[in-house]
């Protein structure tokens, strides 16, 4: 027994041991990334050339054909279309909204800013006017119960957490409001919801994101918008010296029946084991506000990069490597599930997969969903990162389009960039190019290579091996 | 000598060593940086009422009674201002500029984008018409020689290094080219000197900074400029196109006598040894053509936020904590020397002193001018700055303001944020309070807040042991 417990930490030492050769890799691929990247001119045309590229939509569509037109100029083995139906919601005009306010003389409409959520339904042409109850959060809904809530537009005003060093974290603490506010407050007869946006700045833009009525029936689905986190405050305050003022706001937003997208993919061949897939990737679908620059044009032109920086240093991959740009992360993962479906259908074995999915900001590090002993194998590599300041390495959460990937053999892994000016933007309309850095959307790009060379070049076997002696 | 040995390494364990309750003050540190933090509003007044804030400028008046001011409000134990004399160099009327080509209808000026470098005399009242000689460096001229040079305008065009992750060091690689640049081309005969602005990006700011014409006498200085990344290129095709052309600029700028000016001091004495010194610092004064709102306004508002942080945590200082707004770094760096002459003539030991002065980015840890020794003891602290995603301790600089203070006992400390977007700004029209992020900046007062209670607490006295073990 303790034999065997010896040769497998021998074995893991040797299949992740990394050499001065690999350092000189590393450096080749940050310099080529630092001076010769693409990933920022391929973002500045799917920003400022294309702009938002909401599932369904012509943006949409136009992103699917320029990334496949730019892989093809790579030089890769393959690059295709993965076909998939998606959900198409049109934002349709611009929304308004406005606090009706009345002194003894006049009313005055004071102008707040609010877009609706991905997926909610229209107001009536004219727009809903009611009065407003402030909660924390949709779990307050029950204490109060209908006969409060009955006719009003739920206000949920939960603030974000500004404590917390990890802006995702904060997002997390908020998201289900978002997500779930509008359902659980029609349970209650509201007649429309609105959340503060989920943002970590005091400013005036609104925030989207996807929202869902769940099992709701059609009938009694209410609108639900994101208000900006000033105007948030601006209507507590207002509460606050009246209760009874009312609320207007208007948005003509429609669902239609799902259509036809794409992911996108292209592929190196692998030289020794084409048959074992490393993948990496982002999504090509964004919100229809900004550019959809940071989330996630930033992972798309990044993860594009990748398999021109290997070529670019002259790395032949051993594995079959691949670049999957999702379709439809945002509002309904269905790229994501799709990937992984055909993958299970061909049977083909994904040893690693690696997504960015956090913005263009200053790479940190990364976070791998995997085991213990493989995490710490990973970790060995550490110390090769050093001179490019990347010291983060956890074990935590991915990404969400790789997430069906997921199964005891894969590891999968995320970039993590600086999150703190990232929910500054996050599904709003600053989301835009002008917000990104050339040069650490290209750290980010060489940062992926670099991991991306290493375990192509040490597979992740040590997994594999451990199994079979465990079997 | 073996025992002796096992004390110190003994004595510095335990000199250095940490505790839970130290976990539990970072936090306390970190969260009321985060949700109750000054610096923000006070970098708000400082870049949007006041703006730059050039030594012997109005607005450095000013920004020193601002401060002071508001230093006077935290209930400090002494609040005071340092006399010390600094130049006085004015821009004058914007400078303007232009390439002059020709084509065999008509004269066409293409408009550059230039500003004065800082301590530049003024062209004459018409400008400056020339051909120009591009070089790489300033190490050029001398191959080239006078007969090259004589009545040209010297154009230096050497480009920033992206292939290094440090964009300091990429801006140490240049920076001797605008600083000695018109000293070097006038001895020449050159009659003016152009350089490529010294930053990470290509646009259309042009940065200033500071240059010197060493110990050229007065007839002999020439006029200097920068120009922007953008126009540099435009120059240089320009001249690879014609090489005849001629170059156009003007400027007005002059150098003043000397006036007064003012570091600003505030103080925590010291509970158990109030002569010693911990500073913390950032410079004042900044230059003139945008708000110096990274450049150094946020070190000046994080320096300022460290006193009140450690008041607000419930932390009483040991030791004496100091904030120093220095003034005049940008230019002269009269407000260092000043502080450590008097300090020299007090007799005051300062065992610690930590600058910010690389702008107010996220913080990625501290550089540390100080012993071997004493540098293993500090990182023995890395533990506890890691749930904040401060990762990096190494020896290296500390900051200008402070280095005048450096001698055998002291530790010389420099806030190292993130650098890749610093550059972009630096010394620019485009140094502004927008480009600021909130949190960024509260994370780095919190960091810099956390190392002084630490240094505070435990005190540098292992140098002291040891240095009396030796002697």
């Amino acid at each position: 027994m303790k034999i065997r417990v010896l040769t497998i930490i021998l074995c893991c030492f040797y299949a992740f041991s990394f050499s001065q050769e690999d350092e000189s890799v590393l450096k080749t691929i940050y310099t080529t990334s630092l001076t010769n990247g693409m990933s920022y001119q391929w973002l500045d045309h799917l920003s400022n050339q294309i702009g938002g590229r909401l599932s369904g939509s012509k943006n949409a569509e136009l992103a699917v054909q320029y990334t496949k037109a730019e892989l093809e100029k790579l030089g890769l083995d393959k690059v295709w279309l993965q076909p998939v139906m998606v959900p198409k919601w049109v934002r349709g005009e611009k929304e308004t909204a406005y606090i009706v306010t009345a002194n003894k003389d006049h009313k005055i409409n004071q102008d707040v800013n609010i877009c609706a959520l991905g997926g909610s339904v229209a107001t009536p042409k004219d727009g809903i006017t009611a009065n407003v109850i402030e909660i924390n959060t949709y779990k307050d809904l029950e204490l109060l119960g209908e006969e409060k809530i009955k006719g009003k537009i739920v206000f949920i005003n939960r603030s974000w957490n500004q404590e917390l060093v990890s802006t995702f974290q904060a997002y997390g603490g908020c998201a289900s409001e978002r997500y779930n506010g509008a359902a659980e407050a029609a349970k209650y007869g509201a007649v429309g919801m609105i959340v503060r946006s989920l943002s970590s700045r005091q400013d005036d833009y609104p925030h989207t994101g996807s929202m869902s009525y769940g099992d709701l029936p059609v009938e009694k689905r209410i609108p639900s918008a994101a208000i900006s986190t000033n105007d948030a405050v601006k209507l507590s305050d207002a509460l606050k010296e009246n209760k009874d003022l009312k609320f207007h706001f208007k948005q003509s937003c429609q669902q239609f029946e799902d259509v036809l997208s794409y992911n996108v993919i292209g592929e190196i061949t692998g030289s020794e084991f084409p048959n074992e897939y490393i993948i990496v990737g982002g999504h090509l679908d964004s919100w229809d506000l900004g550019d959809g620059a940071h989330d996630d044009g930033a992972g798309v032109v990044q993860s594009m990069d990748v398999l021109r920086l290997l070529k670019e240093s002259g790395i032949t991959p051993k594995r079959s490597i691949r670049v999957v740009l999702f379709m439809n992360e945002e509002n309904g993962l269905r790229g994501g599930r799709k990937y992984a479906e055909v993958a299970k259908e061909k049977n083909e074995k994904h040893v690693f997969a690696l997504e960015s999915d956090a913005g263009g900001f200053t790479p940190r590090g990364f976070s791998f969903d995997c085991s213990d002993l493989m995490f710490s194998k990973i970790e060995a590599w550490r110390p090769l990162f050093k001179p490019y300041l990347i010291h983060y390495f956890e074990k935590g959460g991915s990404g969400a389009d790789i997430g069906p990937l997921k199964n005891d053999d894969i590891v999968l892994a995320g970039l993590r960039p600086d999150s703190q000016r990232y929910f500054d933007h996050h599904h709003a309309a600053n989301d835009t190019f002008e917000h990104v850095n050339k040069r650490e959307l290209e750290l980010g790009a060489a940062t992926m290579t670099a991991l991306v060379f290493l375990v192509d070049k040490y597979g992740t076997e040590t997994i594999t091996n451990i199994k079979e002696i465990k079997d």
